[in-house]
């Protein structure tokens, strides 16, 4: 249990109402029950104040008049929300130390304030920082080394010699350093081109389950501090992201490309190689991206959905783009001819 | 060996030929040798039935009258094909009890007819209910609940509190309830919005190989009853899909959607988040959808395959659509003063 | 440390300048240091051969003009350095024996020179070739059969009854011989079919991390000899890969599909089911097929991105195709009858 004050503290607002009421979990709006917290982001969702069974709600000043009960009025409250969860939502403390089911190499350099979960493994010459916590199932190889309170979940491969900061977060089913797909192609039949290069990976970066990210060819792969990777997200070799780019599930980007800063990219956008997109760009989903992007600003491609009917006609129709400029071409000489 | 009484009462048929004539397997029409049980459900292949060496052939009424050898005719034969080959092919089954090198922990509460593999973990608080069976490598973390006679064949992690029905399976490499990507703006630094909801997964759900199913941030991501999930499938934080939908591999749905019930969902389709999808609605392969859908049908989007010459061409026709429009315009306009 | 001569003799090529000249390593033409090599395939990178501080440079032979230091004179550089990253960058021998933390099925035929690492688990009736590695976390389920010098990295699923050839390299995360995405709608409610075919990979193939090939129906999914997939690849059940096709990231190819010899797929490609694509077919990047490609040759689909604002714009002009495509007709009407 948490007092309003105490959060108010800690989310930097102010109370609205009884200070020393106390809540003990956060909730949605429809969702919550009394003793709960709750709050409103986006104004669209104004119309559950009213109701809303939550004890307390976080909120921005020009909505605080709208509030039934406690309130916590604060400059940015989806900010403010996500810093109260993680108040009233700690992360479960890790054993600390080895457990008995993990193989560890001997010359494995771990911290003793580290947890290392059952049946990891933790190769020769890994180097491990204070504090971070290892899970379950998951294979660290040879010469990796991992910053300080850094969290691997479950089920993750690190390959030999990745480098990750402090305070990464790692989901489940995450694979970093595999080989990138380098071939050559030797009179029709196609030879590996080794890959000697590795993975850096900054501080603050959060990795989504079952994504990969592959080692450089000869130099490293490298993601910068404060980057968000979401699922299933595929980063080839080489590949450069900026501080504090987000990208959504499914995202793949080909070899070498270098993605700037504070970039937005959303689900399922494929980019291709050897290419440089500009700080501060956002691209919507599923877009495709073939030449480079120079300057900030969204950018999209793709055809939104339309009844499968529709789309068959207008599929022939483009596909009969050609002909109708010729058409077009074809009045305009009569015009001029007239 | 089975006869063909037998598996006509399996899979609600009625046999053409010698009831006690004898089958060990089941084959294609053009793979199967004698002694082996086929079917014919997509007509297109009834060019096959005559040479074939099947000893017997499942088919439809219609088709009867084909089939060389012994037959059992049946309503829809690609569902008699599917419930033979579960009575010809049943799931070996697997060692009841614990694997020595797996780790349990203490308070794990596990039906003595479940079956844990190798090198699995099953954390604190777990719940696993009559006949489950864990597969080897497989990551259980805490307060997870597993229903009666469900699979998960190997590599597969359930994070914590993770809720599965009876009967579901799960391929290799899926991960369930990983956090979603809940991040918020911190004035230019992306902080983590804690996710503290849950995934529910319903009863005979299948879900395919490193597909991903991200808990909720507050509230929980929904698998409905008879979901079924192919490979590399993408659902993210608070998505609800209802009962019998189907999806095909590669898909992504974002954050907050809601699929009704009995659709039919392509491979590579993208979902964006927050909409709706109706009831019965049917999308073809990589569509894109950016608003909801309403009502149940067939939609679509994309551009077919053409030669890259042709491709070259149309997108530089549909790059200067604007322009086509205004030629037109200028004829339309001079035409009038003609 | 090697000499340019040794270098020379394994890749085929010819010293310009110091036979006996050592390098001890791989490097760009703008990271190396002196004492390393580097080399030229792409000519645009010429600009960078006068300032490198490379020892020595693999080049053909009309750049080797430009060459300040020692060069290595090859036909195909790009071949050649594979070959000379190869040799300076042997793949780090493995431990031969099973580690004490694998499980080890008691009727598994496992070859003295193979390599089984920490926490993995080879089932029962498991063949394991000479010099084959499987590396820590790898469960390989029952029957599979895994040919000379095949190597498993890490935390990789091989299903019952799979065939891997000689040589193959599979990365962290693949899974291999999952259910294909088989089922029969029975009355509204989705069935299993059984998916009782296996997965046959040829020899010299190499699988991306968390790429996933599923096992066919009734007959088996076939990857050919010497083909090469990338990361987050989803082949689904019956699946044929012809010889030497060489496929992208984020790849899915629906069940039954034969892809020729000899193809290049681009990233994030999607083939759609029962289809047939010829030899030597090559895919750009995030296509769509959905027929058939019966001749070899360079095919594409999709539209590259535009910033959001033209985008909206050309998206409303192609949803109104068809009335432009009637004003032009009434154009033509009209201009006739003047």
């Amino acid at each position: 249990m948490w007092t309003l004050a105490e959060i108010a503290h800690h989310i930097g607002g102010v109370v609205q109402g009884d200070e020393q009421y106390q809540v003990k979990g956060i909730a949605t709006l429809q969702g919550a029950q009394s003793e709960q917290l709750s709050f409103l982001s986006n104004k669209k969702y104004k119309k559950y104040l009213a109701d809303s069974s939550a004890g307390a709600v976080i909120v921005s000043s020009d909505m605080a008049t709208f509030v039934a009960k406690h309130a916590i009025i604060v400059d940015d409250p989806y900010v403010a929300y996500a810093k109260a969860a993680s108040l009233l939502n700690p992360i479960a403390s890790s054993a600390t130390g080895i457990h008995s089911s993990a193989y560890i190499a001997a010359d494995a350099n771990i911290d003793p304030t580290a947890s290392i979960g059952p049946q990891a493994v933790i190769s020769a010459g890994v180097t491990i920082a204070n504090n971070v916590v290892i899970g379950p199932g998951c294979v660290v190889l040879d010469n990796v080394s991992i910053g300080e309170s850094t969290r691997l979940t479950a089920n993750i491969t690190l390959c030999e010699g990745v480098k990750l900061g402090k305070r990464v977060v790692i989901h489940p089913g995450v694979v970093i350093g595999a080989d990138g797909f380098g071939i050559a192609n030797d009179h029709g039949a196609w030879i590996k081109v080794p890959q000697i290069g590795s993975v850096v990976i900054g501080d603050d970066v959060e990795v989504g389950a079952n994504s990969t990210i592959d080692r450089g060819a000869i130099e490293d792969t490298i993601i910068a501090n404060g980057v968000k990777l979401d699922n299933q997200i595929q980063i080839a070799h080489n590949v450069i992201i900026g501080e504090n780019t987000v990208i959504a599930g499914c995202v793949g980007i080909a070899g070498s490309t270098e993605v700037g800063r504070n970039c937005v990219i959303g689900g399922g956008v494929g980019i291709a190689g050897h290419l440089s997109i500009a700080d501060g760009v956002l691209l919507t989903g599923m877009t495709m991206v073939t030449k480079s992007i120079r300057s900030s600003g969204s950018y999209s491609s793709g055809l939104p959905v339309e009844p499968t009917s529709q789309w068959h006609k207008n599929v022939v129709r483009y596909r009969q783009l050609n002909k109708l400029v010729d058409r077009v071409k074809q009045l305009e000489i009569a015009n001029k001819d007239n």
